[in-house]
């Protein structure tokens, strides 16, 4: 299976129906590769993300230079998916100059005084820059849909809470994307999958190292209480947003190594596909650096 | 003729093909108010005026109380339309804590490094507040499609200036709109309709009157100039962006005092039609005003 064939696996089709069963949390390419063991696929992953970190490191530079594209890159996934972690793993080695993470907490009420997008939109990356937004828009389709008294919260007129409210929500999202697309910026969607037993192993976890104490909060159980009802927000979410501009990648993410060399190889590919080139100078901007290279070494010492 | 008969004929039918020879920008209502000559016509007008910006006034305390609505209004014209004396008009009166009167010009550096619809979705109204849009969003297909060197200074990548480009254009218009509307904005937009000779007058009293001649620019006539591809971008741009959640208003503008009242008259029936009402406490509310009263009344003498 060549890499191509392997990235499009990730791929939820646009128009088709996804499923979270037809997508393995815990993939980690044995069938693929056939004659590598565990260690052998996980220390090929670390590869991958090494070269791929360099690629994005390089291509941030022709993105900076060209300055007519952007780069968002969106990150779903349930508490302990390994959204943080991935970030600072795709991004060291990213000049921090060129790059925003823009993590979307619990909205404010200068938020929620306006429209779901208004946060989101404001946040969008400059043209030669890459944003990544942990948690993003997708929000106001996924904790808002799963517990209506967020809902309840964003203050909308009566009226407009009808039958076709989520619909229209997720129509809102992609002609948003479809916008951003059409203005030059790649939108890239990642959904860390994982199984609710690995989060379990996850939070107990978290519960037993005192260095990851601080990162539990008893929210934390009341949502995975909540797990079935998110998992079918994020079916129907993904369904109706998986877009030909911007489709979404459902991520296999019960190993962290494959989801960082999975999420860093659809990143690497999708800049390469933009084609993007160092600025070359015409004649005449060539002709005025000499001008300037004359002008300096002609300078009298003072 | 009726009221709403009136207003209705100001309004461009969703879905119908918009052209500025059905539309009299020297209209002031003879042949509908028969027995009325210009004076009394005129007088009837302020007369409106005034009845509607009370009820703006009004209105926007109950929108303030209500909390789940905000208001934007969208004001295009050509110069000397007569944009920022309507809006002055319009709004003297209005508590300006409740009222954002943003004005779009050349965009910035940091405006053309994004999407084009972000500098106006970051000025949205709150829920509670009114925003008129002084030119809007729709610059961007009408200026920028009249002068081809403002879309090269936006920095596009190359591949996305297609076929559908303006249409796509339209499209998120339409969508953004929508949006606003789904959570809570009522967006209401007029273009103020003045005839080529009264810009010429206009432009000339400029140039004739020194407290108005501040307000001359040369780059006036060059866009002045550029008459027929102005009429033009705006027939396409109001034809394809009339929707039934943002239909557009053509308001005969070669008279202030008409393009004034039938501007107050539409936003006075659109903000009735909300059916806001003073918020009602119930009765556990009223008891808890009850105990804060007993507990101030009950307060020693210091």
């Amino acid at each position: 299976m060549n890499h191509e064939d392997l990235l499009r696996r990730f791929r939820v089709e646009p128009g088709s129906r996804f499923r979270l069963a037809d997508h393995d949390p815990s993939w980690i390419g044995e069938d693929e590769f056939g004659e590598l063991g565990h260690d052998e696929l996980k220390e090929r992953a670390k590869a991958i993300l090494a070269r791929n970190v360099e690629a994005l490191s390089k291509a941030q530079e022709l993105l900076w230079a060209d300055d007519t594209r952007a780069l968002l890159i969106v990150l779903q996934g349930m508490d302990t998916a390994g959204k943080d972690g991935l970030i600072k793993h795709l991004l060291t080695g990213v000049n921090p100059q060129g790059c925003d993470v823009v993590s979307f907490k619990q909205p404010s009420a200068e938020e929620l005084d306006h429209a779901f997008l208004w946060r989101c939109m404001k946040r969008t990356p400059e043209r030669g820059r890459i944003a990544i937004f942990n948690r993003s828009h997708y929000e106001d389709v996924l904790v808002v849909r799963v517990r209506p008294e967020l809902l309840r919260a964003a203050k909308l007129p009566d009226g407009l809470r009808e039958e076709t409210f989520w619909s229209r929500r997720y129509e809102d999202l992609n002609a948003f994307e479809r916008h951003l697309d059409s203005n030059g910026t790649l939108v890239l969607k990642f959904f860390l999958n994982i199984s609710r037993d690995e989060q379990r192993k996850r939070l107990l976890s978290r519960l037993d190292d005192p260095r990851k104490q601080w990162k539990f909060s008893a929210a934390d159980l009341a949502e995975r209480g909540r797990w079935d009802a998110y998992q079918d927000a994020y079916e129907r979410a993904i369904t109706a947003t998986s877009t030909p501009w911007a489709p979404w990648n459902i991520v296999p993410a019960d190993h962290k190594w494959v989801a960082r060399a999975v999420v860093s190889a659809v990143v690497a590919r999708a800049i390469a596909a933009l084609g993007l080139r160092e600025p070359r100078l015409d004649e005449a901007a060539i002709g005025r650096l000499d001008e300037a290279r004359k002008a300096l070494e002609s300078e009298r010492p003072r």
